[in-house]
């Protein structure tokens, strides 16, 4: 299992290729929230979001003679952009399964980083058919987007680092889909501020980590539906058994809470974050009365939106 | 005249009451403008803007005697809420002449630090007689929002950090409206980074500044016309003299540049900021070819938006 040693092994590694990203306070939310939040600004890494540590983490951890054959995952979203950077950061082939119902702007995103895209049908089905079907053709390592071991090191590196500049902390935060990042941030906090708890938050249209977690086992997510579509995936076999072990509850939020803790951050905090990032921040609105007064950090996941779509918008 | 020695002292002073905020780069913005860009993100300061910085050093400087009968302003920007707060932190009072056509929304934020807010006519006469008139009744210290030394020396701060951060720029701009960040940027530039060339970016539609460094005199904005409506005032009479002298040159963009610009800082920096705050890499990406390969710093003003009406978005 994926341990402390792997997350500061990682943190030397990907250093020189990926931002020291700030950790934001607001005393208007703090005020609003009745608690302290310190807030990992992951939207401000590379490709605006934490997937970038995990991937670089992944990219420069594989021998010479694995790297020559290059990479390849199947993702529409932040992974496919950050193995995309990584790899050509280490001068090796991607290759990037990508739906055919994909956003344009997110496919030419991963080919701006120099990825080769593989159209597929967009069904599961289709995805890893056509991925192993790649990997087959090129020999090129799959790196899963969160059931990866060397992903869950690189995610926790973020909280290792908010951590390191805020050690008393007394609860951390992240939002849960796969459980890259909440197991990655379970890991780091146990670690440096053991008795830190941690806390996830996810949509109610995509709760199936809390539903995993009240019945002890995996319950995959099934037509999830929610404005936070970075959350939509089922939990990983390796993120599980983590998360089971070091998370204490995971509070779900309905998605008008989500967009108006979104709003919040835009207003208040002057950054641009993704509708999964405001997922913990509509928690500690929600649920936080038993925060109060603590030091709660939250990861921050991402910054991409569509900034001609934004959801108080009418379009 | 202000000097470094100021711009240190006020350092001291304000740092307890500010942000120390993050310097950001963007690797791809800097392909883009063929230079490396060190953003001073001072829309994630106090009030989502540098003007805490000059109220806080003007609002702290002053004896227990001035400040216990206050502080007042006219302003219906940045400067009204920064002063406002900077008052609530010192625990005195704060009046603020603002027009009757000033958003409701900004009003609100005043009054939500705290500030008595007095009603005037929405023209400059009104505006000056009706502080004339709080002041006579209050006794309350004027403070200009940037023909002032102590706001000169507030605002210099924001260079002071960026350039003990970094050094090393060649090159230091900041957005001239009445000149308050300009003046203060110069001086510390000059002090800290002798070789540095300082150079400041306007709109268009109001390039007062410009013209008056041009003409070697002050030459008074009249009916500006631009999305930049934070960069609308004429230059102060203390601000002139320290521009004239240490400013390189004026560049002038297009309200479309500067939107260009502005969203182009959302999407890839993943930071609000104001149209303002994107003068600099509009003319950067216009004028910019001499600046190729060189280490250059910007200071973004401000955050503060409208969320409902983005400049790219019909409404």
């Amino acid at each position: 299992m994926v341990n402390i040693k792997d997350i500061k092994k990682a943190a030397l590694l990907i250093a020189p290729h990926i931002h020291r990203t700030p950790v934001l306070t607001c005393k208007a939310i703090n005020q609003m929230a009745g608690c302290s939040l310190f807030f990992k600004c992951e939207n401000l890494q590379k490709v605006g979001a934490f997937k970038m540590r995990g991937a670089t983490n992944a990219v420069f951890s594989l021998t010479d003679e694995e790297a020559a054959r290059g990479v390849a995952t199947h993702s529409s979203g932040n992974h496919a952009q950050a193995l995309a950077l990584a790899a050509q950061l280490r001068g090796i082939p991607a290759y990037v399964v990508m739906p055919t119902s994909a956003p344009a702007v997110k496919k030419a995103a991963v080919a701006g980083y120099g990825a080769e895209i593989i159209d597929c049908e967009p069904t599961l089905q289709a995805r890893e058919s056509t991925l192993e079907a790649v990997v087959d053709r090129t020999g090129a390592v799959f790196i899963h987007p969160y059931d990866n071991e060397r992903i869950i090191a690189g995610q926790g590196t973020a909280a290792l680092e908010l951590l390191t500049d805020h050690p008393d902390l007394q609860v951390v935060m992240a939002p849960v889909g796969g459980g890259g990042l909440l197991s990655g941030t379970a890991l780091s906090t146990r670690a440096l501020a053991s008795d830190a708890r941690v806390i996830a938050a996810e949509p109610c249209g995509a709760d199936d980590a809390a539903r995993s977690l009240e019945a002890g086992h995996i319950i995959p997510s099934v037509q999830p539906n929610t404005v936070a579509d970075g959350l939509l995936t089922s939990l990983g076999q390796l993120n599980f058994p983590i998360i089971k072990k070091h998370v204490k509850k995971i509070w779900t939020v309905q998605d008008d809470e989500i967009i108006a803790a979104m709003r919040l951050m835009w207003e208040r905090m002057k950054i641009l974050v993704e509708p999964s990032s405001a997922v913990c921040l509509a928690a500690v609105l929600k649920h936080g009365q038993e925060l109060e007064n603590q030091k709660v950090g939250i990861i921050i996941s991402g910054g991409n939106v569509d900034l001609d779509h934004l959801p108080w918008i009418e379009s």
